[in-house]
C-alpha cells in the first residue's frame, strides 16, 4: 500500500481529509504528540491512542544519541521498540542539533556536533539523517534542513533557505524510492514572502509526498506567524499534506487550520502537563495554584478524559504539589485529550462547512476566561 | 456489614482466608502496595487493581501534612480522593514520625514534631492518630505505637513495648465502636520472646480486630526476623488476621507466610521499580545494567504484565537510563504484578496443602540465579 492523501472537504482555505499509510490512517487536520525518546512522556502508548492520536512524532537527534538508530533497527524498529504500531513521523534532527548539541559546526555538508549526553562527536547531514530515519523505520521522514533563526535579515534568511533547498535535494536523492514511506520537504524563507514562494517552488520541483512549513514558532509571535500563514500554505501543492512544525498553542492551531494547515506537533500539551498546566475550553489552568486545593470539582466537567472523570481539582493539585508522577500522567492525558478533541472539532466543522462558527465559539469560550473559580 | 476474617485452609502454621469489609474482600495472605501520598507512585489505581491488589496502604504521617486529613475528609475521604474504592489500611504515623520528622519530642502523651515539608509543628498521639485515620476514612486503622529501634537492650525494649501497650489501650478507647471499620493492635518486644508474649497478651486483653507484628525489618536481618517469627504469630489470636509491617523482599514474605503471617506491606516493589530494579522468579534484575541494552527478549517471558508482554529488556533499559517516567510505571507495574502473583501462588499452595513444595520451587528458581543472561 502506498502513502496517499485524500482530501474530503474544504471550508475556505481549511481542509479535512485522511493520510493513508500502511500502518493506518491519519485524520487531518491532525495533532501529533511528541515522543522524543521513544516514549510520549508519562504515557503508555495505549493511553496516547485512547486520546485519539493517529500518529506520534519521534526525534531523530535524541534517538540517534540514545539508544542509537542502529540499535533500534536491530531491535525491530521504533514501532516495535516503543510498542506503537500506528504511523510515526520523525523530524530530521536539524532543529534540535542547533538548539541542544554542543560544539556545532555548520558547513555545506551538514552539522558536526558533540552529544549533549556524553560529548561524543557526530555528524548530521541530509544523507546521515535519511539513513537514521530509515533505520528507525519512520513512516513519514522529514528532509534535513536548517530552521532559520528569528529574526534574520533578508540576506541571512536567503542564504539559510537556499542551503535548506540544496539539502532538500540531497535528502530526496538519499531517501530513494521507499513505497509506503513518505518524505516531506520543508519550506523556509523566514517572514519574507518572496523567499517563501521561492522555497515552495524549489520543493515542488524536487517533489515530495508532503510539505512542511518550517522556521515558524521560533519567537516571531502569533501575529507575524499568522501573517506568514496567510500566504505560505497556498504556495504548497494543494494535493499534499501541509505540516506546520512545532505549533502550538490551541489558538495557534485553530488559526493555522483556518489558513490551510493539515498537520501539527508540539511539546506543549505533554510538557505543560508535567508542570501542572492544563488546557481547557476556557483557557489554560495552573493546577499548582492554591485556589484549587479544596476544590472538589473536576478540572473540566465537560471533558471525558480520566483526569476529569475520576479526580477532583484538589487531588490534581495535591499530586502536582507533591511531585507525584501520577499528576504528570493525568494532566498529560487530559492535555492530549483536549488537543485531540480540538482537532476532531475542527475536522467536523470543516466537513460541515461551519468552521467560522466553530472558531468563533472557540474564541468566545476562552474570552470567558479561566474555568469557573470556586 | 461488619469486618470479618474467614480462615479457609491451613498448611502447617500457614493460613489462607478472606478478610471481609464493606469495601470488598481481601484474600490472604495479602500484599498491600504502599500509596504513601494518596497514590501508589507512578500507577493509576486501575493499574494497581489489575495487578491483583485487594487493598492499598496509606501513610498517616504524609497525609496529615499534605494535603491534610481534614481536607481529605471535606473532599469525601481518601477513597474518593484517590479514586480507589476498595479497602485502605492506614498506618498510625508512629513509625514515620520517628524516621522522617524533625525536632521530635517523645513523651507519654505522644510525639511532638516539625513537618519535614514546611517545619510546621504537629502532635501525634493515640488520640490524634485515631482522629486522623477516621478523617481519612481508613478501613483498617492501626493503633499508635512506637516501633522499637534495633538493636535495643532488654530494658529499652521493655520500656518501649510497655509504652506502646499503654498507647494501644488509648488507641482502642479513642477508636470507639465503628462497625465496618477495623482497628489493629501492634505487637512489640524487639527480639525478646518473653516481651513478645507479654505484648501479645496485653493486646489480646484490650481486644483488636487484627494484630500486627511490629518492630521487625528494622535492620535485624532475615535470620533473626525469622527466629522471632517462629514464635510471634502463634502468640496472637488464631481467628484474627496477622500483619507483618513493612515486609518485605519476596523471600521474606515466603518465610513469613510459612510461619503464619497473613498480611504484608512494603515499598520495595514500587520504590525499586522507579530505580530500575525488577523482581522475577529467578531473583532481582537491574535494568540499568548495560548488558540489557541490546536484549530483545521480555524481562520475564513467563510474566503476563504489560512490561513483559509488550516491551523488550532493551526498551526498559533505555527508559530507565533516559530517566523516562514510563520506565518507572512499567517496572512498578511488573513488580506489583510479581508480588501479587507470588501471593496468589502462596494462597493456592496453602489451599492445596502443597506449601512446602511451593516454597522449595520458589527457592530453587532463585538458586538458578538472575534471568538468563544474553
Amino acid at each position: 500500500m502506498r502513502f496517499a492523501f485524500d482530501l474530503h472537504a474544504r471550508d475556505g482555505a481549511a481542509r479535512t481529509g485522511v493520510i493513508r499509510t500502511p500502518r493506518g490512517e491519519i485524520r487531518t487536520p491532525a495533532f501529533m504528540p511528541v515522543g522524543t525518546a521513544a516514549t510520549v512522556k508519562a504515557m503508555l502508548p495505549e493511553q496516547v491512542r485512547a486520546t485519539g492520536a493517529d500518529i506520534v512524532l519521534g526525534n531523530t537527534y535524541h534517538l540517534m544519541l540514545r539508544p542509537g538508530a542502529e540499535r533500534v533497527a536491530r531491535l525491530g524498529g521504533l514501532h516495535r521498540f516503543m510498542n506503537w504500531d500506528r504511523p510515526i513521523l520523525t523530524d530530521s534532527g536539524g532543529f534540535q542539533v542547533m538548539s541542544l548539541a554542543a560544539l556545532r559546526q555548520l558547513t555545506e555538508e551538514g552539522v558536526r556536533f558533540a552529544s549533549h549526553i556524553d560529548g561524543a562527536r557526530h555528524m548530521l547531514s541530509p544523507e546521515t539523517s535519511m539513513a537514521i530515519q530509515r533505520a528507525l523505520g519512520s513512516d513519514i521522514v522529514m528532509a534535513f534542513d536548517e530552521c532559520t533563526p528569528f529574526p534574520a535579515d533578508e540576506a541571512t534568511a536567503r542564504a539559510s533557505m537556499e542551503l535548506s533547498m540544496r539539502w532538500a535535494e540531497r535528502s530526496r536523492a538519499a531517501f530513494g524510492d521507499r513505497p509506503g514511506h513518505a518524505l516531506f520537504g520543508i519550506q523556509q524563507g523566514s517572514v519574507y514572502r518572496d523567499q517563501r514562494a521561492e522555497s515552495a517552488e524549489a520543493l515542488r520541483r524536487i517533489g515530495f509526498d508532503g510539505y512542511a512549513i518550517g522556521g515558524l514558532a521560533v519567537g516571531e509571535g502569533q501575529a507575524l506567524m499568522f501573517e506568514v500563514l496567510d500566504d505560505a500554505p497556498a504556495m504548497l501543492p494543494e494535493d499534499r499534506p501541509r505540516y506546520l512544525m512545532g505549533v502550538g498553542k490551541p489558538d495557534d492551531i485553530v488559526g493555522a487550520v483556518v489558513r490551510g494547515v493539515d498537520m501539527f506537533d508540539c511539546v506543549l500539551p505533554t510538557r505543560s502537563g508535567r508542570t501542572g498546566q492544563a488546557f481547557t475550553r476556557r483557557g489554560a489552568v495552573n493546577l499548582r495554584n492554591a485556589r484549587h486545593r479544596d476544590d472538589p470539582r473536576p478540572l473540566d466537567a465537560d471533558c471525558t478524559c480520566p483526569a476529569c472523570r475520576n479526580y477532583s481539582r484538589a487531588y490534581l493539585h495535591h499530586l502536582i504539589r507533591s511531585g507525584e508522577m501520577l499528576g504528570a500522567t493525568l494532566l498529560t492525558w487530559h492535555n492530549l485529550h483536549y488537543y485531540q478533541d480540538l482537532m476532531a472539532g475542527l475536522r467536523g466543522a470543516i466537513a460541515a462547512g461551519t468552521l467560522s462558527d466553530f472558531a468563533a465559539a472557540f474564541h468566545a469560550a476562552r474570552a470567558e476566561g479561566d474555568i469557573e473559580p470556586i
